[in-house]
């Protein structure tokens, strides 16, 4: 017994702990920090998932009346058919194992070649909600004037293959190989590029492709603004926005740990300092303080903070916020004085604000300001414009061609709810415009032979 | 010395372990994996209990503005009388110590015969929003006719009794004994139709009884549209119950660990596909895709996977997903042919798709196909009907002996925001047909003698 | 070898254990629970953020259409200049090291003297959103007829200096030294006075300052209800505020544990309480159950169990919540009877509430009845209304000597969305009243000349 002594003692050394450990169960904190990680990432995602809602909220009350109910399936559409696209295709060619350019396994989640099967499903519900972040982007900047078949078709193309595509170069190295974007040190941790510019530059290829709303720019080439229909529901979709981006920016690290942190702080303090900065400059431009301005300057400020989120200081993302805030509102100006008719500021807010963002990434980096990196990163802004911007135009200039992008002008002019959907938004209010066209149903038992309808009967019924 | 040296040993090794991990406290993984749960629970309870917000803001933009205050006095009300009274009875019934019928122990917290008494609230937590979700499923299926007075007196009896005994058959082996359906292997994961469709046969028993809203048939028979007021929120509560459906199935678990990522892909994957089958369908049946009818696709969707999220793959989710939304059209379409008058599809939504994701939880078991599970699964649904429908009739008929379960035919068309509130949802605003029964007093300064008032100020004022 | 075998045996014994946990990364149970912490504490500042958007939606529901926009710039405003003015300030004197009486440590996040830097950010991120709740509860008081520029200025001073100073006496003891209060033994688990009470008094000084809106009081002393604009999204704000108070009140523990649960009960019956009673007074004294009082029932109900929601029973929890919801009734009459014209009711739901929430902190403590522990609740509810309501009474006073408090009587009847943001919240829509002052311009292509405007592009375009 005595010569085996020291064996029996190392044999209760390596197991005895884990026996003391686990009473019920085989638990190391290892595995428990496992499970916390996919109780973040996850919540995270559904945060995300929840900026769908903002973003309805925000193109709706910046648009017409008549157009709302088209927004509302635009936005639940873009979610939907991306959701399945990116199943299919979009997901492997982002996150598959990759040539440095496009991914080519794991579509359809066919491949388990990662940390296994149960976070394949955790990451892959982190990146459908961004991947539908970035396709909802361009609804905004196409809205009032779109033909909802063109808007699926290039809704599909957008979160199949643009998006992940790029998405691909600079995150790509999830399983085997490496983007080459990564492959040179880019830096975008949440994706002020990957997502927003990515988004905002195609929205410019739609705007650009679409053309302007009817009667946006008269013959002098004077813009003549077209006021939002529902401010308080705009504002509610900026602070979902917000809240969502606490899932976007924090959620990014996919660990539940301390570094999280930061990254909430510095969201907060750059989405703060952007909405300041575009309440303060449009104050002093104009005399009065601009609502839309001001709630597109604090997308801005949360757009510009996304690359950087987790490698700036608190004080840099004030002053990222800032100019993001200063940045949003002449780049409105500029794209209106170009005649590119964006109706809720999406290219300024997530186009030109992702492209500063991925800029001040390099320009703040806490682990030094180099040359190299401010290279780098420029490389990547303006890979994201050729691609995105190129890419899109492509696709809606094809879409243009083969279904048309745009609906007829009769159809404008009555509402896309109306020429779309069959639909009205608001039938028991009396609307401007509309209310020559509609006569709403709601007459307490008698009956209207001619209403539109819009609620959970269909249009028609036989 | 030497001979107790073994002993020795062994102390240390089962002493000297717990010190190493616990400088500051004896926590071990397990103790960690215990908080983990709580805080995946209770946040999971919390998106919930959002849902809340999302049935409120369904019902009221798929029906009238006359009615809105009305509804969402009835949304609030469903959830505090329905809290206290789960609290009361409906927790003990629904998982107390059970004879496989209903429970015997547990109400008002009196007992803490499971996991230890913080276990027993965070799983009440759970569970009472789980209730509050069957309760308000009801309501927008007897909306904008039935009285308030009523609404509160089965909120009660719902909450109560009749969700809590059908919820012990399915899921009452809490701390000791088990329902009879489980105990015939019934797999209902996270409520399809424990919840749903106990809410969807509730909901079709009270818009039986209640009998349609005025004009909805006319006397040939036709069915005349009643248009929702406001789409646009009727969308965002669309957003908020998908947002709080993660909450719902993954949340289920009641444990924070892997096997939630593949319940939070199934539930996003079955949505999706819910909402473009409607989309589709819609648009080749009427020739334009329908916004109530999408909408109520992608909850569709949400209540078909909720039964197997579990236990089905990405792909089945897909599939339980389009013949959801297939499924919700049609049966739409049905329940206004035999004239039931159901507002927002509710019974559509939760009881007949309810029904299709607990037959489709045995269909795309991943742990096989059975023809007696599929037996099983289709003796739960039966005993779900029998149980919800009969219980919900004999309810409601009691209730309209007792104190009447509809308003009058004038309250009905003045609507029931001023017949029973003394309120008006939009003041500021021209409504169609309210205009001519309110003079709201928005003039700055001087006043209306008669005004309706629906503000933090109560309606008269002595 | 032998004489050293002991010592081998205690190295193995302190060695190996971490060894044989931490095989990838040298993870501990309690590194794996203070990442919890994080992950627990930030998403529950996360929902607490969320309340911004339901302040926001409570405060437009319950007031005119014409101040809609001015409502969202100011919910916007003060979480933006609050969050950089608690950054700079007011988190250093709240939490600093404290001579009892104020912090003098930790500007601008200048100090880590805690528990190191990281928690400093997550402790500061959930303390903000706090701190922005104070500062938003005055906005509802004063709505309706304060200058948009003497706002944002006093909402500077409240997060920097009015709430943190009483923050400080109550919870100031997070690094080192202890408030003077907390020194006594004051209950305020998560801050009926702290955060409810300072906000609600500081309304009352301000909506006593500014003076009620034209109109509401006429020279007969009478009180002239004005009806809140959108009854919908105020009950919308009620839920989201609801929802919010689960990471307000759970996530005060800041700590990812067990006692999170009781937390979330005591919250929830003390809502539906509060929300039943408002509903039920309000029936039986009127005839009809009132929307307003009901909504702020719930509120009421929230703010009075936030400071024993940690020790106080479930039973407790519901007669605490009864009360408020009565209380809110009472109070609400009352001050109108004094003519201070609060649109909302905040001063009734968070000043009243929030004391009689610290009083039954006291008086329902689980830890025993003690009349001097009602004692030390009394003197911290003295002195919060003294401090918040005469440091209210010096600023608002001070800040209408130097650049006014109030818009003159003509930006008041025009709107304060039309007056200070050029901007209509609704230009689709006839409104009342502002139909004769707007010509909106959604005419489909004409233009209209003098429409002001609000959407993403500015007010005036050069």
């Amino acid at each position: 017994m005595k010569k085996f002594f020291p064996i029996l003692i190392v044999g209760l050394l390596l197991g005895l702990p884990a026996l003391v450990l686990a009473e019920d169960a085989p638990l190391t904190a290892d595995a428990v920090q496992n499970n916390l990680n996919f109780v973040w990432t996850l919540i995270a995602a559904f945060l995300v998932f929840l900026m769908q809602a903002g973003f309805a909220m925000v193109e709706a009350g910046f648009t017409r009346a008549k157009n709302a109910c088209n927004i509302m399936m635009k936005n639940m559409m873009d979610f939907s058919v991306g959701a399945l696209a990116f199943w299919a295709v979009g997901f492997g060619l982002m996150f598959g194992t990759t040539n440095g350019f496009f991914g080519t396994t794991d579509f359809f989640f066919s491949g388990a070649s990662g940390d296994g099967e149960a976070w394949n499903y955790a990451f892959w519900m982190f990146q459908v909600v961004f991947a539908a972040t970035a396709a909802t982007i361009i609804s905004g900047a196409v809205a009032e004037r779109t033909k909802f078949s063109a808007y699926i078709v290039y809704s599909v193309f957008v979160s199949a293959l643009i998006y992940p595509i790029f998405g691909s170069w600079a995150w790509g190295s999830l399983f085997n190989g490496q983007g080459w974007l990564e492959g040179l040190g880019f830096i975008d941790f949440a994706g002020s590029s990957v997502v927003h510019s990515v988004g905002g530059w195609l929205a410019l290829a739609g705007a650009i492709v679409v053309g302007p709303r009817l009667g946006k720019y008269d013959k002098n080439g004077n813009v003549k603004p077209i006021p939002g229909h529902n401010i308080p529901i705009a504002a509610l979709g900026v602070f979902l926005l917000w809240f969502g981006w606490y899932g976007f920016n924090p959620g990014s690290t996919t660990t539940g740990d301390t570094s999280i942190a930061l990254i909430a702080v510095t969201t907060t303090m750059a989405a703060a300092a952007g909405a300041v900065a575009a309440m303060a400059l449009t104050w002093i431009k104009y005399g009065k303080s601009d609502i839309g301005m001001t709630l597109n300057g604090a997308l801005a400020g949360l757009v510009g903070i996304t690359a950087g989120c987790a490698n700036v200081s608190a004080a840099s993302a004030v002053i990222i916020g800032l100019v993001a805030g200063v940045l949003v509102v002449f780049s409105v100006l500029f794209f209106d004085k170009i005649k590119v008719d964006d109706p809720v500021g999406a290219v300024s807010v997530h186009g030109v604000c992702g492209a500063w963002g991925t800029l001040a990434a390099g320009i703040f980096d806490t682990a030094g300001f180099s040359l190299h990196t401010i290279g780098v990163q420029l490389i990547g802004i303006a890979a994201c414009f050729a691609w995105a911007f190129v890419a899109g135009l492509i696709l809606f200039k094809a879409i243009d061609l083969v279904i048309g992008m745009r609906v007829t002008k009769e159809e404008e002019l009555a509402g896309l709810d109306f020429s779309e959907h069959g639909a009205s938004a608001y039938p028991d209010f009396h609307t401007v415009h509309l209310g020559s066209v509609f006569t709403p149903s709601d007459n307490g038992g008698e009956s209207s032979k001619t209403a539109p309808v819009a609620s959970a009967q269909p249009a028609k019924q036989s």
